[in-house]
């Protein structure tokens, strides 16, 4: 037997066979009860869900596995939280080869560990053959956001310095090469990374974090837009200071695509009081995933509601939220 | 526009404003952020975790919509938790009419409604045309476990009294009937429903509540089993205790299942201690889910790790977890 059947989602013998030998191992998960008792260090929670839909499965510095894990640690991450567990529920196509199974199960128990944190329950269903595609994972997580850190779009003021932690458009033009065959010189790779150990060095360095979200679906501009419809504010960008690879910008205009549109799984934006944006920056820049962040621009009151895209030349573009579907199924 | 498009899962405007249309009204979610931010009485959570693929999508007595919310509100309950918070994991087919996402959304708002707790956070991706079977729903929960409470398959010792809490094989033998076009009389529906108001009632009654489990996948015979194996004791259970409804018997034996390896969705075996036994089962019986409960056998030392099932005539019968599949996609 080298596929999943459709009895190894039917709650029998199949599956506990499949739970002992495939995720209980990878996971380090022992009971059989219908949730995970856990104790938090703290009452204040963030909890947070993400459905994997990524096509192929199989991409350049990644799967779903190990981008499932990291998806649902940043967006706690970028909450304030710090990620302590998750929860992996899998909808598996009847014909799926066990081996792929369990490569994706092997990145998602190594992307925990480097998360620091652990995998604490799970759920199996099988879908018939053609009834999806290939496998389709959820994480749930659950972290704690210690006193004092207060992340919310409402904190924004005029002044405040947006930064960006690290290169933008990897993730989307890693997947849309991939799926079409292509190859670039340097190669693309996605972001896909645990972003909490970088949160919490920006936090020893300063409270004075008002924002982060990561841009993954919809991209850069479609999440400063947020932040911009949200706050009431301007965010104002200069164009020549967002890091984006020679590599990306070559592909994009290659595949008709706007990098600031592109989803990203290994980058937040941040934006901070002025008085310590320096401070914060230099924290950032000492830690492995955020080597390439940089000060981007800044909060003004206007025009407000607005993503002002500042050009070398003293032009300036408005941008909106990504409209229509630019790359379906790219987490 | 009166279907999914795949760009209402781009992370762009068709996406924002499904959200803002469809989901943010009946959940009663009003942040864009990444993570839901709440305040446990406790710090001692449970978190748990179903993806639903169930098909049909529509069933007499509910639809996958509110069975995802009372699945893991009762995976929650059985483990001795109050479930307070939920998430929400949509993967929609392109093509997937705006109009029953509609109504099976509503249905998930009345079921957290009722059974008292929020949805916080969610999560929409839309797959194409032909990569998934309509919809899938993924809800994950966490609720806290009050101070003495500790169910768990160790503390079930011998001479322990064997509860169930309702009547068996209802919701497994509703969605066979309903997908192969059959009705009987009087027509069988879903036993999906919230226990979690019933399981405050029993720990009012006594504390001494060793073991509890809800028998949806494998149903009440996996359970049993599942629960004689982790004990290593044997449950010994008298067949005409068993409430399993006469349309259930009669539909089981036409389609030439058994009904105790039936799903359920809406009931859960307890294991408590002898003493108390009565006053527990009392105070069940009083409880909108519980008026069908009764004590069903006991829990003795040997034969060890076995579920035996006593017939009325003096034999019986050993039964093992539910091998293979007997039916798919059942919730």
């Amino acid at each position: 037997m080298d596929t999943i059947l459709l009895g190894h989602g039917s709650g029998g013998k199949l599956m506990h066979d499949l739970i002992h030998e495939y995720f209980g191992p990878a996971f380090g998960i022992k009971g059989a009860g219908d949730s995970a008792l856990v104790t938090m260090p703290s009452n204040r929670i963030a909890f947070t869900t993400d459905s994997y839909v990524v096509t192929p499965l199989f991409f350049p510095g990644g799967n779903i596995g190990d981008l499932a894990v990291h998806g649902t640690v940043n967006d706690l991450a970028v909450s304030g939280a710090r990620p302590l567990f998750l929860t992996a529920g899998f909808i598996l196509e009847e014909g799926f080869p066990l081996v792929d199974l369990k490569t994706i199960i092997a990145s998602m128990s190594a992307a925990a560990k480097k998360a620091g944190i652990q995998i604490v329950a799970g759920d199996t269903k099988v879908v018939n053959k053609g009834k999806a595609d290939g496998m389709f994972i959820n994480t749930s997580g659950i972290g704690y956001v210690p006193d004092g850190r207060e992340i919310s779009s409402s904190r924004i003021k005029s002044g405040d310095i947006i930064l960006i932690s690290g290169e933008i458009g990897c993730h989307g033009t890693a997947i849309i090469a991939e799926r079409n065959g292509l190859t670039f010189e340097p190669k693309i790779t996605t972001d896909s990374c645990p972003l909490n150990g970088l949160v919490e060095v920006m936090f020893e360095a300063s409270s004075e974090i008002h924002f982060m979200r990561d841009p993954t679906r919809g991209g850069f501009a479609t999440t400063l837009k947020e932040a911009a419809l949200e706050s009431g504010l301007c965010m104002r960008i200069r164009e020549q200071d967002l890091p984006i690879p020679p590599a990306v910008k070559g592909a994009c205009s290659l595949l008709g695509l706007d990098p600031l549109y592109a989803a990203n799984e290994g980058i937040f934006i941040a934006i901070v009081d002025k008085a310590v944006s320096k401070e914060v920056l230099a924290a950032m820049r000492m830690h492995e995933y955020g080597r390439n962040a940089a000060i981007i621009g800044e909060v003004t009151t206007t025009p407000s509601r607005m993503l002002l895209l500042e050009t070398p030349i003293g032009g300036s573009r408005m941008m909106d939220m990504l409209q229509g579907e630019q790359l379906p199924r790219i987490c």
